[in-house]
């Protein structure tokens, strides 16, 4: 079986296992846990942020960042189409009391006039902005990588009005690879980023949130809140550790992701788009089948996908997949659906 | 001074005063204020609903509406420019932790197609679609009377997939005298509707929220919640049943309406919309003047408007202005802006 | 029929009619009726508060309070039979996600070193004290009127903490001429102050909510969150005008509820507590009865009254029963139940 | 150093670590880690529960398992000291707008009577009640082992009126130790419980919670919404199937606890309370010495224990401590304070 469903599928290596099982370890929710501080320094230094929080989830992480940054009552500035308004089963409504301002965007991020225009000063009636929230790469639209230009751009429109940016950087390493810049090329401009050690990395579990030490501190204590806080979690971020030194292997994800694209692009009734990064969408309306059909031949070809809405399938390639698997998959499903 | 900021400034006439002074009146808390009973059965009645909830706001039957339709952490289907969206501090997320799906549509009103491809089926990442939001007359939009037809084919959507339909009729009555329908053609379809006694029809205070029998049961123990429950509020009740009367007189404010547009659309760099009910919208841009001087110069020459965005003024006709007033406003606002 | 269920059932006099029928208004949410206005100026003054704000209910008034006086997710300290507690829908955690720590109190009123003891300071794993809540007169321990010395001694221990603190004051007119005292001695240590004129004053509708200017800016905001604006306010606020006029005669109900307490204490199995203001609680144990039979009797023989818990059956006096009221029921209470 | 803080600092021994390093892995947010659905297994079965899930910590857990069993706008009946009171920073508020009624209770847990007297039917005024929650052992009550007829009582009144309990039982373990029963006796009354796998059985992260199928569905879900959803968490999962094995060590920690309990009473101005389980209070006020003083000068002696109250220590017997540890500890403290 090849799966492409998802990054997040990747397994843990020798390297990570060992690490697991030979991790300094100590309380967490004491602050005595030196491998989870070492994650949580090293994390800081890689997105060039003051400090790190290690979270059990990505989901945890962008919720926290924006309770954080906002109070109760206000607006989130977010494309319609991201992570955080469509997966995350409605969280800034529920966790922090936000409406999400839900915007049609270019690539996932808003111009700077769509955030001059959007932006609402709080008055008698109305919910003042309280936080952009950008997405790098952004998923739902098919893994785009979005150049340090328009982040910067959406983040200075956001900040010059006092409302902080965070940037849901789930995949921000693939951004930065598939760019060819410095990841802290991209985060600069944004207050808070979270980045996910188990997506393309490989790490088993968890996330970062990174940003400035008050910021951090902060979300710390919202960590709890949402009962994140962990133990000898040193465990999982002993492999969190390894999965940052993972990040030169991105490039191998993407350049199998051209090769899948490029062959699926053969496949009739196939339309495929992109792939900027490590995800390939394909519009499969022109086979006549719908999406859970194609996915059940795929499946029945062992080759495994997601539905990514009514016609969309997406895959995504990743550490536990190689060239080799990826010329598999293809000679699979070659064949007509 | 000419006020046609909104139809909200309307004074209560000698009838309502009247009414005010002479109300038979008991604790409505304990269900006891007659004329309050009566309200409630004359509004179910007018509008074809099985009850009827007097509540001190427009905004406070909504936000109960929303709260009584729905579970906590689900999402609502409206147009990005409706009033609950705009205008009502974000409640839904904030009383309801719901997300708001704001979306794009024609004449305020989704189709049915995009009820169907908005619509969320709640799984694992996913809140489920709780309710579908309508507004009839579209404030935001200038005032539009949306046709029966219209409102169906959404709610019709939204129902098949065993979604509740809430109408913000706050104008519903404008919208009914516009479209020469009876206000229950516009209602039938949906679950619920809020309409103003407070605006077109002249009452000084006062909504009506209305469904069946047993959503309004929940209704009135959600409005104690909202801290809503009102004493011996027969004494505004009675000048709400007046303004049931007053339904007719709409005609003139939108014949009214009609002779301002026309007036306005002289008016130098003035581009008129509409009106189709009582409302006008003027983009200024071709003023040269922002919208704050515009008002400004047009409060100088004693007419009262509203900024509605960067570029445009709104003006809004009501009982409280006759045919002269119009005119006399239109003479004043001919000269150079 | 002699209805002493509630001082809410007063029913607004001449006085009170004619000024609803004479109020001049304006639209209040643009903060334009000058009735409203007025009583706002009137109800601060007569508070010694800076400003003050009317609300449609005492229960508005306070969740108001809680939340603009907090932080999302802090602690209130309030006596655990108070209103606030137990009659308001546990407002306090669905409007602002604040957790009660309930008070075993005397009278009502937490001790100062109570108030030092169950403080709690915000760390990783708490929710820091926000609010201190008090209650006066406290209804669900009889009406008790509470002296100023042990309502500043309470408040007084929060404020060197830093917690702000409200009067749930729905009945602090009555307090205050209990003991005979200014109501602003009572007030002055409070942050903000909620007093109903639909109870004992007698108003149809509203009570006021008083504090610094800056408090009352943001309640008026996060009174439209509530959906608490109201248009031309002033036919409602004209009658609460004419209550402020009414505190003088909350005298004769106290002396009503002394003859009522009297006389209820000679009925077998009638155990009675107080009163101290207008408030007569019964303990009804003794009659071999449940509490709804007893009121069942009662209203038999044309008494109401009201059950407040298992055993005790609350009497209450106010300016819609007069002495010859009183001895009436009296009289058809003598009967052996 | 011997840490006596907490039983948490228990870290992973050889088995964990091993377990760690070789577990068979998947996506559990797809439902495919075979450990963790092992350990989801093993745990039902150890409580005797139909279904359980993994989740990141205890708090977590709880949290949940409110949301899950409430509407919004419900009461929770918890003793005033439980640790979903005090220690998880107000959440019952926070995520589920639940306001908790703190009870005085006996060993922390109400009797049938309180449980009844406190019970709010849901009226037009208040908040039904929706929850009980149970502690067992109780920790801030000094580890109190609270035997199963008592939880029983407390239960079956709940569930006579249709109100779901939920077990707080981050040491239950501890408790059914102590009174020498299966856990599955304490657990039988209980709609869901939540145990820790890493305090005293020594996991180095996680917790589960137990319910019915149906229960733990929904629980999935909103862990999703927490945050909570981890991906190849068969890598801490493993880890918690070794502490699964560590039941039957827990009686050693009680030991432990009994010979440092005897110890420490001997120490001048030092009054021990209990120990039930591994849980030892020293009310310390007879030193003359603050709380923070007297574990200072602990530390100096290198030995950590943790303020419990303003007079009072804890210290936690752990299966990092052994009986010659407790000695030292014993010795080191003897000196005077």
């Amino acid at each position: 079986m090849i799966d492409l469903r998802s990054d997040t599928v990747t397994t843990p290596d020798d390297a990570m296992r060992e690490a697991a099982a030979t991790a300094a370890v100590g309380d967490d929710v004491y602050g005595e846990d030196p491998t989870v501080t070492e994650l949580e320094a090293r994390a800081a230094e890689a997105v060039g942020k003051e400090a790190a929080l290690y979270v059990p989830s990505g989901t945890m992480g962008n919720q926290i960042a924006a309770r954080v940054h906002t109070d109760r009552g206000q607006e989130v500035l977010a494309d319609r189409k991201s992570h955080v308004v469509k997966y995350e089963l409605g969280g800034f409504a529920q966790h922090a009391d936000l409406q999400v301002r839900m915007l049609e965007t270019d690539r996932g991020v808003p111009a700077p006039e769509q955030v001059a225009a959007e932006y609402v000063a709080e008055d008698l009636h109305r919910p003042g902005t309280g936080l952009l929230c950008l997405e790098n790469t952004h998923n739902a639209r098919g893994g785009l990588a979005i150049d340090p230009e328009k982040i910067a751009a959406a983040a200075d429109a956001a900040r010059e009005r006092d409302v902080p940016v965070h940037l849901d950087g789930a995949r921000v390493f693939n951004a930065a690879t598939a760019l060819d810049v410095p990841v802290s090329d991209i985060v600069e401009p944004v207050d808070s980023v979270m980045f996910c050690l188990s997506k393309g990395l490989g790490a088993p579990v968890g996330s970062m949130l990174a940003g400035s030490e008050e910021f951090v501190e902060e979300a710390r204590r919202t960590r709890k809140l949402f009962g994140g806080g962990m133990r000898q979690a040193g465990i999982i971020a002993g492999p969190g550790l390894e999965a940052l030194e993972n990040v030169a292997d991105l490039e191998q994800d993407h350049e199998n992701a051209r090769l899948l694209a490029d062959g699926l692009s053969e496949v009739a009734g196939f339309d495929v788009r992109g792939p900027e990064t490590n995800i390939v969408l394909a519009d499969v309306s022109e086979t006549g089948l719908d999406v859970e059909t194609v996915l059940e031949r795929c499946r029945e070809r062992d080759v495994l996908a997601t539905a990514f809405g009514p016609t969309t399938v997406r895959f995504c390639t990743h550490r536990d997949v190689d060239r080799a698997d990826i010329e598999r998959a293809l000679e699979r499903l070659a064949a007509e659906f």
